[in-house]
């Protein structure tokens, strides 16, 4: 960590910066410049959290020189983590497809949708059983019916299932049925949920905050990682920006960003991303182009009648047709589908 | 509602829209212009959120007319609404003012720093039990033993606790302490949790998502009034935005603009808008300027030694001399401290 | 045009409002609903700028039912537009690769480079002799010095020259030695300078401006078209939002999006977009298969002796090995290189 | 300036990086730590702007030291600058008050405002000549038209004249007749304009950039100062973000936070940053109280008939009463109107 104090520190100041420093066991190495005099803390800077240095009046800045984050990061573990759900590998070779409705609706329709990301070639089945909705007096889900709805298209299909917990009263439930669970994008720095989830058996995955940075995704991830839980996928997901063209602006560049700052898996959501169905199929191109490990999409057989999120649902056809170019083009950047 | 028709639109799809709207109980009025057909939906068009129009291919777009929250809005409720904290009144014609330390920290320094409010003026004390940090290695909070702490310095200063709520499991013990629930920014969207707060019977300071638009801040708002609790308190203290030079970018004009919307009182966090104890006094007057029916401020006596955002503490001091600032210019704006 | 008036609207102040509207030549169609009295305007609503209906106080909101661009737009023209470069198509089957330095900075940098882009295969050298510099105290390119080196680089290597034009006074000079004259994100919004170039005859490359929504980008095409000059290329370079891992965010959406409201080719520029060389590589793939018409990529010798963008700078043989994955990846998308 | 490298750098890669540092006439400093090698680099680190370290591939960040902006800083000038603008001092105790139409639109509702402006004790008469608009078919200002009725209104009202110049072309005809020159937001970073200002010998209105940093906007103040010209007033005009409830995101904080930085005054724009009139005055009072030296507000009599910003405009009473709310607020603060 370095400091730099203001132009006209005293002696006095100098030394309680230090003295402060040394309390919590690191080693100072001062440097007096012509306009500044910079302060090099060494040792573990993570530290120094508690100490706020730049609570002094007489430090002009902090700049911190490592990564807040540590289990998170390819620093720390060099080879990417492969996650298993239920039998299927994301992270590896394989680019990885969950598909399915926005929100649980209905049997028929569930079912219906699940034999068509089946036939399709999708790997894991996604459904929302609780729904976090914006506006109190929307569909908010149809909570444990819900889930056993999806335990059924998953005895059908075999497909592996994703869904969100929104509450850790509801874990009991969410754990019974789902191979996957998804933490929300409004709901990455929920801490206690993520501390829930850490402290479980299963695999998370993890979508971004709409208005997190990548630090604070990864510092999201550390949550559930420090509690014990290192079954972490990210998802990128859209963030929010003024332009209004699309509900989201899908910020595609953190997936080679991400592959280097750490090491776990990242699947890209181009539905929630773009919020309109003819732009999901070339975001989730250039997604895999990009290096993801998966995507996330949501098939609607009748949109105009799903309880939510209808306007972002790609038609079984329309599917189909992004399954046979994802096949194609994962070969062109050396993967497989 | 308005719907705006792609421009080939069909004699046959204009009747698939118009059949969708009237199966929801609304009357349509369509009107043919040169360029496009336009149908508006009559009635209460809260109704179509559970059938997306703008999900038919044909479709354009959807225009909403009217705002998607009801409860909150001050067509609902011309009048405003003044809170009661424990005895004092939020949204009248006295200027509000909550300070003290991010975190309950110790007893000696919390005792230290309620006296100091207490003495300059201030009316409600501030101290988080339970702190949400980005990341998992920052101090979490003292917990109920930080409730005991506030509830000790309530006995001492005679001035209400206002804390934060970050989990319905830990909501009886809060509400045992606290004379005013804090719902934090980064739960803003917890829908499960202001759905708790909804349905219990204090009153609740409802802080601004950090990439929360005003419509949202109302209909989280609306969540907690949905289920029975109108004892709202707004709360603004800054987006996030491209600029870095302060912490968030404090959005004041959302004070007059919600006074326009909604008739529960809003106040202002000039602390964490802006991240740097010398921009707090200025934004602190600015925000009165503006209309807010209070301040949210923290106060420490030793900032360098905060465990908790320290260098946006105001010093007692500073505090004190804060209060002189505030009480003159409440009086040019018409208001009284 | 639609205008939604507020709850308590007299038959008078309606009465003002369909008056104003029918003085600009358009039909009036009155709805009155439950909550609201609308009133649509039937005509070219582009009349009704110079009439802001929503200055009335009694008029609540005023929604736009058209797009505001006319000549940009491909309901105006739907099939794509082909521009010619020096012989070069843009806009067709082939993807297009515009590479160089950031700047022009001296003759044996500059033909190294541009032969390295040369014989990688790509099509257009770029460089700045006229460098945007956020500090007066940067280097400021090299100004006609430099555009004498872009004519000697493209003497040699054949390839045409994109360079950039800051001022309409240097106007005459760009346009002596360049094939296609960029517009740089700052000056999106130069309208002057939009007029200059839309009434020369040489091909534009348009920057997107980095707080610009697509609109705004639009508008600014039709600015340069409707002064004469169709001949319009868009480039998507990021745009800036709260996330400070990368350089700006770049909104690779767009270019499906623009597709569909456009008959423009769009080409991306990772470089800028991202401002780190790890992630240039990955982001040119992505952009490629989301569509876009080709990739502006910044290429160095020795970029740790880069006047400007050094960080963001590939080597000659990252550009090699870029080439290759590109042609796979094009051809998997149904297009060549 | 300060530079961290990453983790494995060799021997080798640590000496290149310091002959680099002082082939630039610096000097290093050294330190190993735990987990990094920090170099520092002790001197004038402007000049390392044209040898981009962070462009070697084993330096992981480079961190300024020092501000990047020296004319402009306090640091460089502790007492505040006070710009004369015929006659009137703007930076000085009195708070300056710019009022007038968006655009000149004709000679009767000129006079008409600028006759209120002056009644109502305001002291710069605002108006555009020539005017940016985002849309080629809205109206682009009367040019010279213009000029001379602001000329006209000057003569009549006594009120010194402020107008945007957005070409250098025309800015012989825009300085024969304004006696503060306006660079718009759009060309904040229009530096060949910057530079023709800074050229000349009248005070210039540098409004901030819709997604400009404070930082940039003080380089595009010292790219005008660089050049001689030292009479620079700043705008704060809002800022773009996610929120759309009003036009822009006022950022009133940077006015506390820029006298802190730079010696130059600094006024607010509410009109502009709100959108909406209704929110014009409330946060003129605002933006007063945080610290501001001036405000700019917009002024029609028929604001349902203004060719521009018609929304924004106060009408003639409601600024009438801006005035005397100002005058008892600026007194509160210990300002003069």
């Amino acid at each position: 960590m370095i400091i730099v104090l203001k132009p006209h520190a005293t002696e006095a100041e100098i030394a309680q910066v230090i003295k402060k420093i040394e309390s919590f066991g690191l080693t100072v190495h001062l440097s007096k410049g012509t306009e500044r005099t910079i302060i090099g803390a060494i040792g573990d800077e993570r530290l120094l959290q508690e100490g706020p240095l730049e609570a002094f009046p007489f430090v002009e800045k902090v700049l911190p020189v490592l990564k807040p984050y540590k289990l998170a990061s390819r620093e720390f573990k060099p080879e990417g983590t492969v996650v298993n759900v239920d039998g299927l590998q994301v992270g590896g070779q394989r680019v990885v497809v969950m598909a399915g409705p926005c929100a649980v609706e209905g049997r028929e329709s569930l079912l219906e949708t699940a034999r068509c990301v089946k036939a399709a070639g999708g790997h894991i089945l996604r459904g929302g059983a609780y729904k976090p909705r914006t506006s109190p007096y929307a569909f908010q889900g149809l909570g444990e019916e819900g889930l056993k709805l999806l335990a059924e298209a998953k005895l059908e299909t075999g497909l592996p299932i994703v869904t969100e917990l929104m509450d850790p009263r509801e874990a009991t439930a969410v754990y019974e049925y789902a191979d996957l669970i998804q933490i929300g994008a409004r709901n990455m720095q929920n801490f206690k949920l993520l501390k829930e989830v850490g402290c479980r058996r299963k695999p998370i995955l993890l979508k971004r905050g709409m208005s997190s940075t990548v630090k604070e995704l990864l510092l999201a991830a550390e949550y559930i990682m420090s509690e014990g839980n290192y079954e972490v996928i990210l998802c990128e997901r859209g963030i929010r920006t003024f332009e209004d063209a699309t509900r989201n602006t899908l910020d595609l560049s953190v997936v080679p960003l991400i592959k280097r700052l750490s090491h776990l898996p990242i699947i890209v959501d181009p539905s929630h991303g773009t919020g309109k169905r003819d732009l999901v199929s070339p975001m989730a191109l250039a997604a895999v182009a990009a290096g993801a490990d998966g995507i996330m999409v949501e098939v609607h057989p009748r949109p105009e009648e799903a309880l939510s999120d209808g306007p972002q649902a790609l038609l079984p056809i329309m599917f189909t047709s992004l399954m046979s170019d994802l096949s194609r083009l994962a070969q062109a950047v050396g993967r497989t589908l």
